[in-house]
């Protein structure tokens, strides 16, 4: 069994109940998630042992962030330091309404953290894989160091390496583009999720128009030759409430498509692509050779995410391996 | 007017609020129902007569189950035994996401009934009309046992006697097929709801390959010749959100189609049969030469019942007619 | 910048939660607000500094539905008098059941208001519109004659006038048909909304079989000399939970016609005339020449109004012109 | 056992949560009750066989009222006829800060009953004892001549009557004073609810200065010779949370005084003197000859109503009995 | 009528429902508020015309703060600048559980405020009274000297100045004791709120052990000539849920005590001080040559605000009138 | 530090929301918890390792019963067998009315637990303490004997045992009483709580009227000469909202008592036992050598307990210190 280090952020999420607007709010709705947390309650989820390293203030908001991670046996392993816990208020979308983050995230604990200041040898010592995402680099270039730093030694003691490119433009602010940054860590991955949009800005890897999807990620791999596995996941005719969904992997031989989900009804989007990273980690450890597979258990994970509040994906193998075999929402399961 | 009674168990209803999952609930929204008892409300709410025979423990719950029929004008009989009111939970289903019911209805008071424990004369002294469905038999011998001796009653006080097969392979667990039971009491029925697909398991009628819906039913009626109509509903183009309704009838001459009803937006799918068994009983007593309009006032019944959350179809019949007459979700009613 | 003067009652509105019934609620959601409110709630959201004239309770309703209103920046001029703040009681529809609305609105304040009772010159002095509907001469001859006092005062102090018809049969209940009342009214008003449904009964001018929308309005324009615009909305394919919406707008050379919206998910339709009031009103102040991009900002407003709960549009400017721009529900705005 | 007929309105309670006050509240709990129902619904609880006699709209608020005293076992017999059900806002207090109740109940339904519109000797035919309140005979003309007619129909009958005074002098708004009207009902009671300070507003019994109760009540007996039996409670130190309670029966030869019970959080005021009043109404009944355990039920039941949410008393005959032999709230009762 | 300005920072409150713990909250209830704002709605509820100066961030956070104060009738006049509203999560207490604020107001909007900013001249141009709070000098050296210019021009004006020191030792984290600040602010002051043992620490007025309130507030009269009033409020037998509040006044002649209060029943004791604060102003407003009554209707306005939930005293003049008059929380209002 | 193992059954607990009876309930907030998982929680809210042991169904509910513990940093040890979670029903008292239990826990997994099922070597391996107590035993012959195996191992591997005795009367329903099963138990501890009421039916040693509790506890160690250590609670003047609670122990030498709090507003009541129990191990493994310290941080930390929802004390070493120290619930912690 593969044991899964991930790093990044856990931020506090205030959403209004029900269809409310931010501004019609007399209460919010609690959850705790970001990125890597995510990726890291759902393979907990999945049945495999992970560890979640970040860092939280010595306050009750740092300890129930802790709290949700360890009820779905994930580890964490968290720095008590800094002022405050990040939060993203998160006001839902409906029909032709976007959904809106407004982020408070600033001056978080998190933001604290520094190159030096993690025992990266220690914690990897017993583990296989290591995940982080673009966020974390793009928030201070103390984050960048820091995250250049573990990935240094996760590659030094043989960890495989994924991320998740998650590009949010508002995010670069320190002074730096994330072409500037993230090539420096991408280098080290493994395992890629990322759009044909983030090779230029994210990747620094020039695109020319009507490339195929299959010609960029080709170029992706000559940029980066540790990688193995290009995932990138597909949002169609989306509204706030309704789109449809599919995924594709390029293994550096074939391009593979996921069969599309139509979701009919979101209940809840924030983490549909961790939810989907979840997916295709867990999928590549349980089907190495089967990329179709691993690519359809992902594709099937993120649907389902899309059915459930909070960030974090509570489908389990089972019910994601019923939609895969044509088991969707049209019964009741008794 | 027909006055109408009804046996089974009433079970407590769990459910997360919302769409959240039942390991997010920290509350549950509390229902009372199960497939007889929903046929009684919404019998009553058509403001027909009925009663509800049952068993129920001697605690809060039992008498909180008896409150909400008495709320509707259903007259409760109920033993006052045993131990514990069953229990389901349910979780909402979202688009891809089925719908899920966890069972925990074992050893209530309702188990604990027994042949010789209901005086059946003097409860159908007044009586029409009985409906029981295949719930009941799949729970115990015992209960199987005093299904047929209620039965046997019934037919020799001359009462017009209906069953939903409802079969749920789950709930058979005491030994005995459903097909070993169901046949010595389904040969009472003067209405029946049911499924091709119940053929063979339930009633222990062969099905070919290929057989139309009206060879099947003539099969039927053939080895159970009181049968009078056969009603059968059909649920297409289903995810846990939005799907399609229609019903037909067999009354031994012609089988009848309804018009089909697309469901967007399903509010709670529980109850959706009883909603149409308690609208083909209605349609059959008001109606009785006019199968056409006794099916499409079923069928639009339980397509309205998609429409409202709980067990129990709350639409009245103006409503139901509205909705037959063309009158749809599509304005406002003031 | 235009100062605008709007006139009606203001309503309590009571709707159970989610999509439970009224006769299932446990508790009631509580908003205020009624077409004339709605539009005033909705400039003062566009940035447009709005009075309202109505008529409250002298107990914590009525301080209520002001602090309601104040809380948007509308400046209520509320005769504080009568006994009771109207109340609507509102039932939240789903796919094929409508949406219901009970009235219990008799014997208000609002309801004993008079002409004479209000200062309509020292109200309209530093205002440039003024915005009324078909409600208030609904509701009794009083409100009748007080409408038309101040459309008298209004027409003399050269305000630009706009009504919604608004017409609602159970309304009209004081002996009046609106054929009688509202012809006296509507002949002061610049811009008017409504449909060719209200023409003959509204209006009082008669339609021909087949005539088209252009037609309809050219007739209305020569019985209405002073009409400048006429605005309708088209609402299609509809049920409780999804419909499209479209728009046009008679200039007395052109009929333009919007784009259309799908709304596939509906959260609250009530207030979705008055949204598009205010949206007609805003674009025909801001682009009096581009008849257009006034409509496209109307029709892009109603269709927000969809998503919001509440009677109330709470889409801002931005929001409004970014849907117009083909941004709409399929990406978090982040 | 004896059969109970109680007549008087029934209103719609709607109170904001917890304790926000009316002008906090974005939503309001619901509930239904008003003092003759109150009494109604506790009888019934208590196990005996009670009509409750009254008028309702015919809208789902009429409906949910009648459905809520249905659920006790209360058999209603309503006029569907008007147009509106009566509402009060109810805001708790708490400590220095007194509840609130604001009516809305003018023009309801039962505000339409008249003489000649209620067959009250087909009510009366199985019954033995008729309740009525003060509050009826406050609300209008035609109410105090319904009042006097049930009553003279109730004597010639041969019931047992009995009454609440509940004097609220801000009811009597239609021209009569309470003295006015009163007495010629008060005359056909067998056993009265009232305080010292009604002798002369509601009875037209003058009061002394220094008159001791039992001197009062011997002057009231006195006045209306077919009194068996007077009752009071007295309520002390009392702030919006917490108070002390006890109560007093005069019988014609003892005044009794029961335990006094120290209430040190009050969840609900509400519905207090209805809760004595339907427990002396029980406790005369079952215990006719001892006329202090008839007053310690009573007692200890009004004590009870005060931990329990709404109008209504939900206290049973054993938690009752359990109180008065001294099994107070000191244990959890497993 | 006094025109009243109150300055500072509004904060969003985040507390879980009923008595949960910050660290069970699956949901927060939202408020706005803090010291001035406080005074400032409270002033606005008894019908004084209000300004309150802050800065807010431009989102949804900062306008749903002033949306709120504008729904008291509030004037705010805000800067919208810098990136967040601070934050405080506030637990309830009960009983032996003190209730507990973690503050997250660091790098607020309103901290980025700075000498300069604000056009005091024309902001006190119709202004009659100003207040502050020893909060806003605690935060920056940039705020305690934008204070000290606002106090500076107020004095310039000719404006009545009043103070609630509000000493909370946590909050002086930028260098400076309180003790080096607040005296070159108090100097401007009319009105102080503040307590015994502030002397030293806030105000550098040495203390001598034994010293009584009068002794100690003549010496603050010494030390800061403009002061014509000290007032001081007493808590006393503590715990999280019932207490007894009184207060004093010194007016430079007299020592004047008010009634104490005893309050069983906490429901929320935020902002109980800035109750007594708009107490105090509107006091010696109204009753400006009777302290004795000015300090009553000041201490029976806290006593309330004890039982209303969120920061803000929602007590009206009449409620706090008839505090004074006696009549508590022991009956109810109808 | 210790490593602590308990065993024993978690339930689900259903409550209705605020102060609704159980038959009012619309919905029920949902805890887990019971006697040895509360101990469990408390202990690792305390920062010490600890181990739970017990069986769940493979279920949704069986799932959230261990991620709660999960969630305080419980490692539970669970069997997944069996088909139900047990379940009780709690009804909050207020004032007179006693809260009320309603339990639904036969045929729970926990139940289906025997002899040989456990591996107990292997979980005490390291471990240095093992806590169980009378709920276990009573539940079945079956439960008794495996209780009494781990009491065997335990001993035999040198861990430091205590139970709570935890009469419930209810529960021993199997054919045995208390006191034939108890004996062969407790004669395994080094530690006890229980009370003077529980000698002769629980532990079988006869009590002599008038025997103090210095006498009794003698006694106690007499018949059980391994205990070092027996405490005991007492709970006064208590009605369902307020009390006051003290505590002693008996080490052989000395009864030492603790201070008595007085608890004016109880939250939550059930599970004070537990804390209690909690806080004295805490306190005797902290505080070895000073009983009268850890009997104090006992009591106060049930003191907390009161104040808390649910089942499980969530006050931690800190809290509790400041309350040991005279800082209880009258001030703001800032």
């Amino acid at each position: 069994m593969q044991r899964i280090v991930t790093f990044g952020e856990i931020l506090l999420r205030l959403s209004p109940p029900s269809h409310l607007r931010l501004t019609q709010a007399t209460s919010f709705d609690l959850y705790f998630g970001c990125a890597e947390a995510n990726v890291a309650a759902s393979l907990a989820k999945f049945g495999l042992p992970v560890k979640f390293i970040t860092a939280v203030p010595p306050n009750e908001l740092g300890e129930s962030s802790l709290s949700m991670l360890r009820s779905f046996g994930v580890e964490p392993f968290a720095l008590i330091q800094g002022k405050r816990l990040g939060i993203y208020y998160f006001e839902h979308g409906a029909s032709e309404r976007p959904g809106k983050v407004v982020y408070d995230r600033e001056d978080s604990s998190f933001s604290t953290l520094k190159k030096g200041m993690i025992d990266w040898e220690s914690i990897f010592k017993d583990a296989d894989w290591f995940h982080w995402s673009g966020i974390t680099p793009s928030l201070s270039q103390d984050l960048a160091e820091l995250c250049e730093e573990a990935l240094e030694v996760a590659t030094r003691m043989g960890l495989t390496i994924s991320a998740d490119l998650n590009y949010r433009p508002t995010l670069w602010k320190y002074g730096k583009k994330a072409n500037e940054i993230m090539p420096n860590l991408v280098k080290h991955c493994d395992l890629l999720l990322g759009g044909i949009d983030e090779s230029e800005k994210v990747l620094g890897v020039p695109l020319k128009e009507g490339d195929s999807e299959k010609e960029v990620f080709t170029n992706w791999m000559k940029a980066y030759p540790r990688l193995k596995n290009i995932v990138s996941t597909h949002r169609m005719r989306a509204n706030a409430s309704s789109n449809a969904v599919s995924a594709s992997i390029w293994n550096g031989k074939e391009l593979l498509h996921s069969q599309e989900y139509n979701i009919s009804h979101i209940i809840d989007r924030i983490g549909a692509g961790d939810a989907f990273m979840a997916g295709i980690i867990y999928g590549l450890i349980v089907w190495p050779e089967d990329h179709q597979t691993a690519l359809e258990f992902a594709v099937a994970a993120t649907c389902l995410k899309h059915s459930i509040s909070g960030d974090i994906n509570l489908a389990t193998v089972n019910e994601i391996k019923a939609l895969m075999s044509g088991f969707g929402g049209g019964r009741v399961s008794r």
